[in-house]
């Protein structure tokens, strides 16, 4: 494993020596097979196994600092590590281990008039800059997605999980090391000072892609700063619309899981469109479901005079995104207004439509610019393990490169190659 | 067409109302489908062949200026317009015409286990704003492109083009009406004021991406500047390296042709490598070729013994884009110092190799990452005509997004669409 920031050593200088690091590791991984990345996966699994008692007692320091430090539960709990998580990141390297190798096939090879064949060749990205909070199994899942996509990367996870981190990072690297891979192909950041990500994020000689991952907050900042393209998630603000050409009992099951299921998820739905005709058939079914299980409602007019107990919503509420059990109501006119509401007030990630009407389902997928668009399904399968990329490293909400759930072929490119015979112009 | 200017409004105001009009623009623009679409191209075509006489005396009014401003003869051929490029502009529209849309597909669906269908379907990219110099045909060409992906755009021409691109602006105009779009859809920026360009890139509620053409200066400043994500061009520091299990003839032939069928090109040759065991047979008849044709030879100590006249080359001349006749020549051992040398010194554009030997042909497609790679052909090919693209806005040397030469497919996105029965986690 590389070396933690030695106090003689300035941040800046630390960092660019990791970058130098990691674009050297970077070509050598480019060139190796999926035989070697796939063994360094096994046996970065086999690592994390047979270490779980260092792993669960570096995690122990590291809550033990936490809550002398004051954090709350929910906090505790993202940070904590038990045996049923260590061998689930274990499982997880395996699963990525499992998947088809994106690099090096040669796709859509066509011989063009002057003689040349062009095709493109998928290849990986370079080196990625990883920036993630206080769940320490992301230290594996990054590591593992970007060793499969041929990538070099360099972790900074938060600074409360940096004992966990580099125990698992110790269990990263003697995989590398197993397979003949360099081990700076996976560097940790080994500092709790925050100009190592101000630093981490201007190194563009060295690092392709930054993956910010975080509250929107801290990724809103990244982005201003960032000299660095980012793959990056900002917030889901998502809706499900009830047509009034639904299956009653099929809205009503939606409505239910795409805010219930999970309150905390970007997927989960914030606002609840419901057209006008049947929203008095409907809406007052879906208000008990949520009353019952303690979700607040704020409503336009039309929603609260069908909904007792329902609060007015505000403007702020169209633009919430809660994750929490509160949701946003509105009738509204129908399709029409349903998709300019979603326009104006969404935040482009994932909406879907209960409709039975085949028409007005192509043209909510067609006219919402999200990321994902569902006809008759919960907002929740917006996943990449749902979607079957096999793993995530996030979902993006930009337009360019990735959109949506984010998988292996996210963290590569594609690159033209032409097979010449000679041919000049 | 949009209006100037007015001296009454600021230059904020006035490229607000613009980046609003072009939102509700593409939002109509996403919805029509592909007779409008191909309609309003060969309308603005029309428009422009029968307009022909308007665009030359405007063209002349911009030429007469930049004569009085004291624009070098480079400049004023770029800028100038005749009978023969009218013709191709028109043209150029109908060629864009007759190219597959590349909007509204859905591809790979598949049935996951939960029951949903996953796919995705490819849709326009929204609002893209192009910032260009004097060539007033890019006004033609950008704006054809981006209408045929289903995008509105802004257009910011060179403020010594502006007579002209109001004139062409005035026929896509024409064209967008007879096909019923909005008129927004395409929009100059009528005004010469330098903040108009700082305004676009900071609209990010407005524009989705900017597609900056110009020298890399300028470029390099706007990515600096930018709140919004770029397609760009920076630099072709663009590499031949000879073999030595290259055909000594179709090495010659191509060392020719990429330096000097074009001086001023990105895809230009500016570095030609040779393997050593092979130097003395094949450099004195590239050098040969290179003299009559008067380009300037720099190289290192093995190429200056073995050329005539060489200069000896210095450090800055292997990471020199010329766009002139002048070449950098190096004598390297083998495939591994001509792979190393290009990660050292190039700018990952466009980069050959001439070889015989199929499993070193192999290892250069792979290991040298740049976004146009080619085996025993020209890197003169790398364009979106050679490649079958039909036509590009540029040629992008991001790893993001679009790689290398970027077409239609380009200036879109794909989302996910997901086909349910009612389904919910």
């Amino acid at each position: 494993m590389n070396a933690p920031l030695d106090t003689a050593v300035d941040v800046k200088a630390y960092m660019h020596t990791m970058g130098r690091s990691a674009r050297a590791a970077a070509r050598a991984l480019a060139r190796s097979g999926t035989a070697a990345k796939d063994l360094a996966l096994m046996s970065m699994a086999a690592a994390i196994r047979a270490r779980s008692g260092e792993l669960l007692a570096a995690n122990r320091r590291d809550l033990e600092q936490a809550r002398a430090g004051g954090e709350d539960a929910a906090f505790i709990d993202r940070l904590a590590l038990d045996a049923n998580s260590v061998e689930a990141m274990a499982l997880g390297l395996e699963d990525i281990a499992a998947l088809p190798d994106p690099v090096g096939a040669i796709t859509g090879l066509q011989r063009r008039p002057s003689g040349i064949e062009v095709g493109r060749m998928r290849v990986p990205l370079g080196v990625i800059g990883i920036i993630y909070e206080s769940r320490p199994n992301v230290t594996a899942d990054a590591a593992g997605l970007c060793i499969k996509a041929g990538n070099a990367c360099i972790l900074r996870g938060g600074s409360e999980a940096l004992a966990s981190n580099q125990a698992i990072a110790q269990c990263v690297g003697a995989g590398l090391a197993a397979a003949g891979l360099p081990e700076s192909a996976v560097q940790l950041v080994q500092t709790t000072e925050r100009a190592a990500v101000g630093e981490l994020i201007s190194m563009p000689e060295y690092v392709d892609i930054i993956v910010p991952r975080g509250g929107k907050g801290l990724i809103e900042r990244l982005a201003r700063e960032s000299r660095i393209p980012m793959i990056k998630h900002l917030e889901g603000v998502c809706h499900v619309y009830i047509d009034d050409a639904a299956d009653p009992d099929m809205a009503v099951r939606i409505a239910d899981n795409a805010k219930t299921q999970r309150y905390g998820t970007c997927n989960t739905m914030e606002t609840l469109l419901v057209a006008a005709p049947v929203a008095a058939a409907v809406l007052p079914r879906i208000a008990a479901v949520y009353a019952a299980k303690g979700v607040e409602m704020r409503g336009d007019d039309a929603a609260c005079r069908l909904i007792p107990g329902a609060k007015p919503a505000s403007e702020d509420d169209w633009n919430a995104e809660y994750l929490a059990p509160i949701v946003a109501i509105r009738v509204v006119q129908g399709i029409d207004a349903a998709i300019e509401h979603i326009g104006k007030y969404g935040s482009q990630h994932t909406d879907a439509i209960v409709t039975q009407d085949e028409a007005r389902a192509g043209r909510f997928l067609r006219e919402v610019d999200s990321s994902s668009v569902l006809v008759n399904a919960s907002t929740r399968f917006a996943d990449g393990f749902e979607y079957g990329l096999g793993a995530e490293i996030g979902i993006s909400t930009d337009k360019l490169h990735a959109r949506g759930p984010v998988g292996l072929e996210g963290l590569t490119t594609q690159k033209f190659v032409v097979l010449g015979h000679g041919e000049v112009r």
